[in-house]
């Protein structure tokens, strides 16, 4: 059974599709839990379609599962490995392909909404703060939208690697929750008193800009990967030149396989060891079966939740 | 004599003024020559007032001439050397106090005027395009207003690492001689047919931001660093995720001393020795004795110039 988007309304449907194969250096892996995410949201919409290979109208950029099929040429993993990873789509599925390079192994004190939850969020937030906005230990971080998958990621990342974490959240209600993350709390506005930050990771979008550029530091960096809020900003040069700061965006999902065997191979070099030793954790804000695919996704409409929305299968 | 800039109108005269002393690391320098830059003309319409301990109303960002004094703690240079240096302002003067690890030595094969060019542009050049864009050999470079000093540096700095330079010129009749620096030369407007570009150099400003970001290639990066055109643009945030794309500024002038001398270190590696070589050559249009500043700042603002506007002394 497949969650399945129907063209034109973008509505869902839980529906029998043929399983696929495990093609070369892939392996086929039984779905156990699979988050939810905005691009699956956007995707639904048709804002965002699947890139090409990916299935078109099967929605879920994340699983984890249990390998039942190896394809040819895999040797590192085996029949019954769990296993987590990223996908270009397709993971709200009994069965998915995924390519071996992408996958993580799930350290055996994490149960599988935990696992279905990491992999988006988690190699997300790595990629944007280590990779893209390089974030070191001492630096400063502002979390815009922290309460979510990625923000609340991003926090323990940060704590992690020895950074100091910021979070705006707008939502009162999960302010508690966040600061126990470990993150210093603070209201939508109150950015500029808070600073200067050396990275800012905006899940907010285009209204936030102007004020993410005032709160920077020198050699300061704005990285965005959620624009829920709007994609369009204006901003001033002189700020930016100023401040010598960079304006950056990312997204994971069109990246070629190599690139994200790259992110997966950072992810396992830097989280995994944490997450099994109990220094990251996955909130999960609550799982729904497959076959309520459809409230799960009105629950992640809602918002105000900390954490993931997950199915489980 | 200095150039003086009065407060108000910000007219220019010619005035005696006490000489700087060389303080502790510092060398007092009899300026031979001296270059025009945007930022003068700025300072003088009272837009970016100089830096703390910078003179108030001397422009000049950059000079070159010869050591006449030492302070106390400067070993690696004697009077009489020939050196050239970015300076935070006052370089439009008979004497100028420079920090000894500003200091580039001057080729002996590269006259005064060549000289007193060199600095700021070649410097802003080097630091935009390899320290913050990271330009890389094999890559697309588009310099975008490139037939002044920074441009005609930036052509020559990606030439000699082996990057391939475009450049956009708005005035036809320049055409042929930023063609003879090494660039592909393309008219205003002609970027998106010209692109993907690894990395844009905007010289021009605002009005240029979106279409230097919908020619950038996957993982581009556009590095401003001139807004004579207008400082605000918009942008739409989603195509700088798609592109994983990097929007950034820099200025030079207010670095504090010890970035600074990493700037002139980086400069003194990487291009002295072209420079001595005649791999790289110093563009200078005009030049104009001290006396004459007025009709040098009024040649500079006309435009339609290749290289540098230089004040000899």
């Amino acid at each position: 059974m497949k969650a399945v988007i129907t063209p034109g309304d973008g509505s869902l449907s839980i529906e029998e599709r043929p399983d696929p194969a495990a093609g070369e250096g892939e392996v086929l892996v039984a779905v156990k839990a699979a988050g939810l995410n905005g691009a699956d949201r956007l995707q639904r919409a048709g804002l965002y379609p699947a890139p090409p290979g990916a299935p078109a109208d099967i929605p879920g950029l994340e699983l984890a599962g249990e390998i039942v099929e190896l394809g040819t040429g895999v040797s590192d993993f085996a029949v019954g490995d769990r296993v987590m990873a990223i996908v270009a789509g397709g993971g709200q599925a009994e069965r998915c392909a995924v390519h071996a390079s992408h996958l993580l192994r799930v350290p055996d004190s994490i149960g599988w909404p935990e696992a279905g939850g990491f992999a988006e969020t988690f190699t997300t937030a790595h990629d944007a703060l280590i990779g893209q906005a390089g974030l070191k230990k001492g630096e400063r971080l502002l979390v815009n939208g922290a309460a979510g998958g990625v923000g609340t990621a991003a926090i323990q990342i940060a704590k992690l690697i020895g950074a100091a974490p910021v979070a705006s959240v707008r939502n009162e209600a999960l302010r508690a929750r966040v600061e126990a993350l470990g993150a210093e709390v603070i209201a939508p506005g109150d950015e500029r008193d808070s600073g200067p930050f050396d990275v800012v990771l905006e899940l907010v979008g285009g209204p936030n800009i102007e004020t993410d550029l005032a709160s920077l530091a020198t050699g300061g960096r704005v990285v965005v990967i959620g624009v829920g809020a709007g994609a369009k900003t204006e901003l001033n040069l002189l700020v930016l030149m100023g401040k010598r700061a960079k304006l950056m965006g990312s997204t994971l999902r069109a990246r070629p396989v190599p690139e994200k065997a790259c992110s997966a191979a950072g992810v396992a070099a830097d989280l995994l060891p944490a997450l099994a030793a109990g220094e990251l954790t996955v909130p999960v804000e609550q799982s729904f079966p497959l076959a309520e695919a459809e409230a799960a996704y009105a629950r992640f409409e809602a918002g105000s939740k900390f954490g993931k929305i997950v199915l489980t299968i």
